[in-house]
């Protein structure tokens, strides 16, 4: 007779979170330590209201769907927790039996887990807390990356890529394209990884990690214009200028605080504004974490392994760490799974290294490149006549 | 001894308009008749600066990938044309010999083709001009549609299915997705197809043929999010209200005339002000023509085959016709090509028809999906607990 084990996620779904789902399920299945395996239905909301579902009861062909299927399968949740909260979250482990607890998130969930951890510990309840890294943002510390940031940084860089191919076959106007990532840059610095050429798109790109003067983004968009007779700009959501204010776009309070819901629209007006060229932005938005068009083998494989990875560890006896990603040195790329503790990586925000920004900060450098190429891919292109 | 043909693009591109050209460049080389391919880059301005490429210069694998590539490969215009500008491109053709024009665009570039055909034929210069359609919007009239919708609908409806399971996995908030289409509710219309159940998103699908009063918008928002714990919501980014307004988004002018340029982030902004929900936008925009993630076989095929039927239309001796698509009667999905004169179809807008749009302007009703079921295809889904 095996244990209960609870799966859950929290935050912003990405399009291989339902495969680290389906690597937990797989791995529990063969454990025989585990008689059986819940899902709560919308994150930590599901725990609190015991609204569970059985994981070891679906069908073979929707688990084969699972690897596949992008945004979260059971549901997550974004609610900022109470000390009642969590107390509540133990006493519902204890009165389910739950053993194993595989908490699915980024930074803000692993905050949480890592509570949740240290609450059963004080008061001698047997349970293991283990967390499952999940953010297309790639802000986690203690990985390499995080599974999800694969699949979205594909995505904005095919985005970067094909808007730029569309604003180079009409060479009317400045684009901007926005790309997702909050406070961290490491999707919009991914676009990067559209360009093969000198002059192809993007042919800026900010990331919040560096302050943008508003007179320097224009200058760099006008004199990116004045040689191509173009401009194709990627800009994080979250870019602030030098007084940390966002242009004057229109802001919304989230969870994670304040968050500019229009940057790029605004920024596009500034440019049509104060420079007098035509401007247009697109905000794929939460396309960008969710779209089944994009979802990266690689991300898939290795977002399963984590899944995988977490039970094996709760079976070793591990409690308060995170399955983190390990790169092994050399060439060729591989990575394996590995656990830091829970507190090294709880609350803490990994931004892009300053050293991977181009000193102007209007680009990154062949560092990062080299980072996340093999992450993302070889972005395909499609070379013609080019130019003018 | 052949004659010499021209190609040119007009107006925005579309993921296939370089599967037309391929089909051109292919069938061109296979004619005796024509001994020299030329594109025009750039479009009419292409033409006006006689800025060429020779096409039968490609390189075969060139050839083949162009038959993949989105965007326009020789690039495209949207230049407003004056008497002068078309005095000047019969002028051009005739010092550069070319008898065969043919010319790739949407209802607005069939009346550039249809005024350039009438002059030539004024003037006695032989010079036979064919359109070959293309827009995503699909408002040409005299074809069953246009090559670039099936892509660009099979990517707006997966659009709105992942980015409503995103909505559906964290039930936080009425989420919108700008569509794009201009005044024709085409595209809007197709995110219909995503849904499999009644609770599928979309669950408002909104078109511009119908004015839409900011009341009625509000109220079918809050009746959804009230009975679904969330609401996603497409609407073309042409949409007006009842007084012709488009909500208080801001407006750009166009070569076409005013177009909101952030239309789903005005109304997610009113529906937080007005009914307290949280409430975001998304924009995919350009992408949705642009993007090399979804080009459609059945398009591709489609587009190809009209560019060939451009061709074999000069050699057979027409001009002033617009390749069209016709569909065979019957269950099974069957498109082939015909003409139709470029005066039926030259400056009219074919929107969708009032009898496709249900009665209280918020959906579309079964007909229009059995007509663009089989042009976009089934857009898979992701069934797992679903609801709450």
């Amino acid at each position: 007779m095996g244990v209960t084990a609870l799966v859950a996620h929290s935050g912003g779904p990405t399009s291989v979170i339902n495969a680290s789902l389906a690597g937990v399920i797989e791995q529990a299945r063969r454990e025989r330590d585990i008689s059986r395996l819940i899902g709560a239905r919308f994150g930590v909301d599901g725990i609190l209201r015991q609204n569970f579902v059985d994981l070891f009861a679906l069908p073979e062909e929707q688990l084969a769907a699972l690897n596949h299927a992008p945004s979260s399968a059971i549901g997550s949740s974004r609610r900022a927790l109470t000390p009642a909260d969590d107390e509540r979250i133990l006493e519902v482990c204890r009165a389910n039996d739950v053993r194993f607890l595989f908490y699915t998130g980024g930074n803000g969930s692993m905050e949480t887990a890592r509570r949740i951890a240290r609450l059963s510990s004080a008061a001698g309840q047997p349970l293991s807390v283990i967390g499952v890294p999940k953010t297309i943002d790639n802000d986690v510390a203690g990985t390499d990356h995080t599974p999800g940031y694969p699949s979205a940084a594909q995505f904005f860089a095919c985005a970067a890529r094909d808007i730029g191919a569309d604003n180079g076959a009409l060479l009317d106007q400045v684009q901007l394209v926005e790309v997702l990532g909050r406070n961290a840059g490491w999707l919009a610095a991914a676009t990067a990884l559209a360009r093969h050429d000198e002059n192809d798109p993007p042919h800026l790109v900010y990331v919040p990690e560096r302050p943008l003067p508003l007179t320097r983004f224009l200058d760099d968009v006008q004199r990116v214009f004045d040689r191509l007779g173009r401009a194709v700009v990627a800009v994080c959501e979250g870019q602030l200028d030098e007084h940390g204010e966002p242009f004057g776009a229109d802001v919304r309070m989230t969870s994670r605080g304040p968050l500019a819901t229009n940057l790029a629209h605004r920024l596009a007006t500034l440019v049509t504004e104060r420079l007098g060229l035509k401007a247009r932005a697109e905000k794929p938005g939460l396309l960008g974490r969710s779209t089944a068009l994009v979802q990266h083998a690689l991300d898939r494989d290795e977002a399963h392994r984590c899944g995988a990875a977490a039970v094996r560890a709760a079976i070793d006896g591990a409690s308060a760490v995170m399955v983190a990603l390990a790169r092994a040195p050399g060439r060729d790329y591989t990575c394996s799974t590995t656990l830091v503790p829970l507190k090294t990586v709880a609350g803490v925000e990994r931004h892009l290294p300053a050293e991977w920004i181009s000193e102007e900060g209007r680009d990154v450098r062949p560092e990062f490149l080299e980072y996340a190429r093999p992450l993302v891919g070889e972005i395909d292109h499609y070379p013609f006549w080019g130019g003018r």
